[in-house]
């Protein structure tokens, strides 16, 4: 069964890249594809390496011996995948190539690898829920594409001098729709085949319990779009549908009831947040990434705790345990992606010229144009700096 | 394996929101997928709510105690989606959004469960073949679109005032292709885990029969494409190929010769369906869905019938019991969707406005363009309404 | 679990033509997919008819009694459809529809069930290592396709009078790029598949293996576009990424340093024979199929055979095995194919008449346009022919 789930975690990743690439403009759509094969090679190498050391290692602190070895850990590998492919499409359309080709490693070889080395280990002992390792995956994704958006900055023209943002709207609403779908069929298998090793009992409520919740943040933030905005938004309702997704992915065995409400707040929570993220904290997020992955996973950890059975001392026990477990992994990924990305924006830069971020990530970096039998637009608002 | 199935119906109904995000305008293109994840949301709650109470009550009329309850029907909902998705093709370019959400309810709710309970109730006790539901899915799905169609009316453009019909090509043949190849992949998986329930012998036939029909459905049409117009025709052979998947979902444990068969006769009628349903029923019907799925099922029932083992007498009366079968479910389908359409049409409006029309829904209901990045042609005489 | 292999199986021939429907200009996209599902119709049908009736029928050189029946062939029809793939996609955007059916159903027929035959039969005798089918599928489908592109002559204008090559950009990269990806997804199982006969020990080694080959072979075409080109090529990192899966599934089993070994060195040689094949021998290939699966297969065979376990001798006997094999399977496949495209050249025509390739296979053979809503550019260069 791992072979499917595995496969399962690949197809989610596809997804992963097949929205981005909707979600950034025709100049830049080969840049992200690209940079998706460069990351699922980078990160698959950097974990045989020495990540998979890292993770099988204990008791021990470190064993040499599992140095170049995965062994079979192919379904581990796929999940690593997911969460450096997080980091691809928020820094997409501005930062360079090869320094971005650092972050792959760094997932693959210790983010990735001490968060599972931490979930599967004390954390556990303690009584952490979560099932299917979003902490691990989504949490760390999230978080290190944060920081990446952070010091990287905004692309040109995103941010007026008011401070008002402006939309820049992907080439392709159809790839970014066709992606986030094959997103929520892989997320099932993905799912399933992280907590096949936690969850005993009520195995069998997973997948409906993951469909629920995808349908729950759809539905809610369906609604949302309705009430708030008039008409029904593709992105944010995208946003809420796989947010949803992430956060159901802590607790999946949970009771049916509880998939929808945790579903249904994470699709009025996660498409907020991403409005947020973009309008009042200023960080540039093309794919909104940072929501659907990071947002999603704090509140799918915190809602796991606050539904835990139990007594309402123990479930506040429980919530304690929860943030705990998110404050130290939390804490791990910005220190370790924040050094990497503050190295390198010292050294190489990150960012990628400014001429370059005109022309396009694809014409510039890779010599190529993605669309060259189609006349392009150009959307001049995007594309003129302020005097 | 039934996570397999599952994952195989949703990359089927993937299959089939990319066939009709291809077969529409790039202006209604974007629309077509956001009602795809909206129809899976709603169709998804409408069954956890309402529908598996119905269909998982007997011998109880309706167990209330079920509400709000999936549990482990993973499969049985992945498959509703398939249904939905029929009729969120046909009645695409020129439907509004929100009553259109109403459909993906009732089947959800009422049209899918009630079939199912039918099929396994008291049509398999008069020994009704439907082994991979072809009936509950394809039968009623097709007929729905085909009220909604009727009623909504044509797109503005698609029939002259001399009763002629104009083709409006689909703004991408390479999506329509790809997702008609998809919906081929997702077919097996689904076809299986429908027909696992009730197939014991001859099981493993059932994967290949289902590649050999869908090869000699193409293959007829492609041949009929070719002695009737001169040219294969892309859209006309994708209909062949899927209509002969949908025929032989009835009877995949059939002999590997009346597999073919089924698929051949499939790969004519349905092709032949699908322009008689344009030019001379003028039903406009942008995705072919109501040939692709209606026609095929009928034909795929009466096959079933007709080619069913035991003396001549034995077939008839196996005929017999499958036209009982194919009327009651096609009679709910129709009776209940026509109720549905038919008080949406008289209070709310089933009916974009004219001018929403013109622009595309894309614009006037979600205010996006699907691809900002291109220039688009405007194929008047598609946009031009008659003086 | 034949069933997820064979849906694997078909997710890489959905890949194969993704990726190939983007390698091509806007103008021949409808007719590379629509060739896909006719390749798919008629190599199924032929290898039903007759080709199962060879590749099951030892002892006995024949068994008439085989033929029309697949039985439980799926995986085995899935993975033909791979090699009949690679075909449609090296000789696209120049050859005539109908002759290019006769090559699904030469290979559907008879290259792939001798080559099978003779794989389980003498060659596995022999010892002859081959366990992911490469010879089979691979190396047949790359050489029957290299034969055609040369039979078929270059496209117009992509060979200048100086005997310089002007590149021909496909019009998609996003598609080419989600292609390749999906290609990669289906590989794994479709590996799994074909060793899980032959391979007894270690089959959990494989999946990692697969991933690490890819892995490897991706980053060694990034660094030889890097040292060579100063810039990532994305065709030539994705030619690297697909020759090391086709390498690599020789010997799935292998130790995980040789599985990385394997796929660097063919992250290598693969994109420089594809340049070579370009530039020095002028075969005109669309998609680089024939460097992506013909040379990467020799490659992989013959690494299996350097790599085998045993003394320096034992290694020689072993190389001498796998050549014997590699020469065998390759003529046999030289000459079936370079019979039938003889023949079919001399009487009815392989290629496309000059005017019909000048305005898209699309329109000339299926009276389509792929892309009605969006404005093409026409480059020049492409289609003028020298005077």
């Amino acid at each position: 069964m791992f072979i499917l789930y595995g496969i399962g975690a690949l197809l989610l990743r596809l997804g992963m890249a097949i929205h981005a690439a909707g979600m950034v403009r025709s100049k830049n759509s080969s840049s992200i594809l690209i940079r998706s094969i460069a990351d699922l090679c980078l990160t698959t190498l950097a974990f045989w390496a020495i990540g998979g050391a890292i993770l099988f290692s204990p008791p021990k602190l470190f064993d040499p011996h599992l140095l170049f070895s995965v062994g079979s850990a192919f379904f581990v590998v796929c999940v690593a995948l997911i969460a450096s492919g997080i980091v691809t499409g928020v820094a997409s359309e501005r930062s360079k190539f090869f320094p971005m080709c650092a972050v792959s490693i760094l997932i693959g070889a210790l983010l990735l690898p001490i968060a599972g080395r931490w979930q599967v280990g004390w954390l556990r002992h303690l009584g952490y829920i979560d099932a299917g390792g979003a902490s691990m995956i989504h949490l760390t994704g999230g978080l290190c594409a944060a920081v990446a958006a952070i010091l990287i900055g905004p692309r040109n023209g995103k941010y007026n001098r008011d401070g008002s943002s402006n939309g820049i709207p992907g080439h392709s609403v159809p790839l970014a729709s066709i992606g986030a779908l094959l997103m929520f069929i892989g997320f099932i298998p993905t799912v399933l085949g992280m907590s096949s090793g936690t969850i005993r009992d009520d195995f069998l409520e997973s997948p409906g319990n993951i469909l629920l919740a995808a349908a729950a943040g759809g539905a809610a933030s369906l609604l949302l779009c309705y009430f708030r905005y008039g008409k029904p938004d593709v992105h944010l309702i995208i946003v809420g549908f796989l947010g949803a997704l992430v956060a159901i992915s802590v607790s999946p065995n949970t009771l049916n009831i509880w998939a929808v409400f945790i579903g249904a707040v994470a699709g009025i929570i996660v498409p907020l947040s991403a409005i947020h993220i973009d309008l009042t904290w200023k960080i540039d997020d093309p794919t909104s990434g940072i929501a659907i992955h990071a947002v999603s996973a704090i509140w799918g950890i915190i809602a796991a705790g606050a539904l835990a059975s139990g007594s309402f001392l123990d479930r506040l026990k429980q919530l304690g345990i929860q943030l705990l477990g998110l404050g130290a992994i939390a804490a791990l990924t910005i220190i370790l992606s924040g050094a990497l990305f503050f190295i390198l924006k010292a050294t190489v830069g990150l960012r990628a010229r400014e001429a370059d971020e005109f022309d396009g990530l694809d014409l510039a970096e890779h010599d190529i144009g993605a669309y060259p039998d189609f006349q392009q637009t150009t959307i001049k608002s995007y594309h003129l700096r302020e005097a």
